[in-house]
């Protein structure tokens, strides 16, 4: 069922990277994905429906599952237990979007209301705790306790990751380095998780696990570094997509910290009173954004994002030549050139 | 190694039930428990231990993993898997606890500052979620898909009794079965799951697991009662504890439920005014307390907590008399007892 497509040729043809191939590979998987989620998002609280389909909705592309479902495809697996660790994965994102945003004290995610302002901190946080318990109980049904270790280490990391991030947040003097061990933990880990459950459903050799979890560490941090020159950047903005959420949360991350190792005396008065002291004014965006423009900070994230973007796509160096390679290095290329 | 005991007969004796001989016969357990507990608190993230450290500490009895141990006993498991298993229903217990307190806006917690009140409510929700995570990570250690299962299964439905509870929580229209409803799923579920453990790791005939769960979940509604009394009870003030927490915390427990559903007008107004809108004035405490006595609701509920500690005692009619069955009787009478 699979096309042969070569990558790069058609980059070299002027072809933008995009997820359509990944998309057509998983669609069927995908739909069974998205019923697995709808299904056990039931509750007879209604509540728990409500909220949790507010948030699944908004969800966005259903990468990480995307991910799983491609990643055992790679790995030549026939069976149907990755469906329901694909739902189990995006369960676990889900949660962690639902507490983030409660402790982020965000009002809008993606421009839509987050779940928080519409029905407060406290059901978020239980909704949240619902939800993480059904990524068990689907994980539990996979029967594998492969798959049962791979994802619940990673749901410890991730936790981990969260404090972290907490403690760094509104922190102007976060480095480069805990800033990339926040978002290893917090977003790569996922990333990584959810790739190597597809080489473990296949039962495949370890060093295709370690391959494949390698390829969607790197990802990972290619993606949330992206993501985070996105936040800033004009052309998100002429794409009508909001922009300044993580400004207005008084988020650091990587465009920040470099413009801030690289600021005067009164720049560095500006980072501290908008993001530390959260005193933000109408302007204020505007400003922060001239400034990662005048230190080089956006055009230096977008490269480290290509060299994690490098290796991931040189993890799957084990595997062989197959349409499946070509769009898991497409989905690197894609991540990275939605910046322009 | 186990003492026969015969509980009833030290009863006629006068002697008050107790946890002595339960704490005999796990106290080898516990304390591998306890270290198990230590070490999986631990993080180079160090808010983490800090703050694990100081609800774990405050921790109290360790009841559950208790009966985890006991259990496993009980069925005469003699392995050790039943020490990981313990330590993982704690640890859902504390992340519950902590997740609990920031819902509830709660500032004390047996008469110590909550973790919420020193650390914030961010923090409570992400370390909460990473003791959650630890519990899962015991759990799949423990190598068991069964008892993934019961623990997976549980998580689920004690956050959907938290949500349950959220919904009815200051709302004074509150029936007896909506709040049975809610305290079976967010307290008696991992009774019963703790319970069941002991026969699922080892290894009983379903009929065995099925008495340890009805044990669990009767002995957990009758505790969660009696809690729910000592709260306004003038015995619990007597022994230099707090009293009214989940008055100034607006719940609605059984015996509010009863006292309102047999209040006057005027009554039920105080009612409104104190746990619906939360505007509580220095008397209050002891007017409610007076309520509840006046309309016989203390008394009433510990009828209903002697009901389900019947039903506890004969769920184990399946177990041949033993020194291990006298001491999960007793248990009961003492999660019953303790309120004279």
């Amino acid at each position: 069922m699979a096309v042969v497509v070569n990558v790069d040729r058609d980059r070299a043809d002027g072809r933008r990277p995009s997820l359509e191939r990944l998309n057509a590979l998983v669609a069927g998987d995908l739909e069974a994905v998205n019923r697995v989620i709808l299904e056990h998002m039931q509750s007879p609280v209604a509540l728990i429906p409500q909220l949790a389909g507010h948030i699944v909705a908004a969800g966005g592309k259903r990468l990480r599952p995307m991910l799983t479902l491609a990643s055992a495809k790679l790995c030549g697996y026939s069976g149907r237990q990755h469906v329901n660790l694909a739902a189990s994965v995006e369960f676990i994102h889900t949660a962690t979007l639902l507490h983030d945003d409660v402790v982020d004290n965000s009002g809008l995610r993606r421009g839509n209301a987050t779940a928080n302002a519409v029905w407060g901190n406290k059901p978020s946080v239980l909704v949240g705790d619902f939800l993480f318990s059904r990524s068990f109980q689907l994980m539990v049904a996979s029967g594998s306790l492969p798959v049962l270790k791979v994802l619940s280490d990673a749901a410890a990391v991730i936790a981990e990751g969260e404090v972290m991030q907490l403690i760094t947040s509104h922190d102007t003097d976060t480095g480069e380095a805990a800033y990339l061990d926040v978002i290893q933990a917090k977003t790569a880990t996922l990333f990584a998780a959810a790739c190597r459950l597809g080489a473990v459903v296949a039962e495949r050799p370890p060093g295709e696990e370690e391959a494949l979890e390698r390829y969607g560490m790197n990802l990972g941090m290619a993606f949330q570094l992206i993501d985070d020159v996105l936040d800033y950047s004009a052309r998100q903005a002429e794409l009508g997509k909001t922009i300044g959420d993580d400004f207005s949360d008084g988020k650091i991350t990587l465009p920040v910290v470099l413009a801030y190792q690289r600021a005067n005396v009164d720049e560095r008065a500006f980072w501290h009173r908008t993001l530390e002291n959260g005193e933000q004014r109408e302007a204020d965006l505007h400003r922060a954004i001239a400034l990662l423009y005048r230190h080089g900070a956006l055009g230096d994230t977008i490269e480290r994002a290509r060299h994690y973007g490098a290796l991931a796509r040189d993890a799957l160096g084990v595997f062989p030549d197959s349409a499946e390679r070509a769009i898991l290095h497409e989905v690197v290329d894609f991540c990275i050139d939605r910046v322009y």
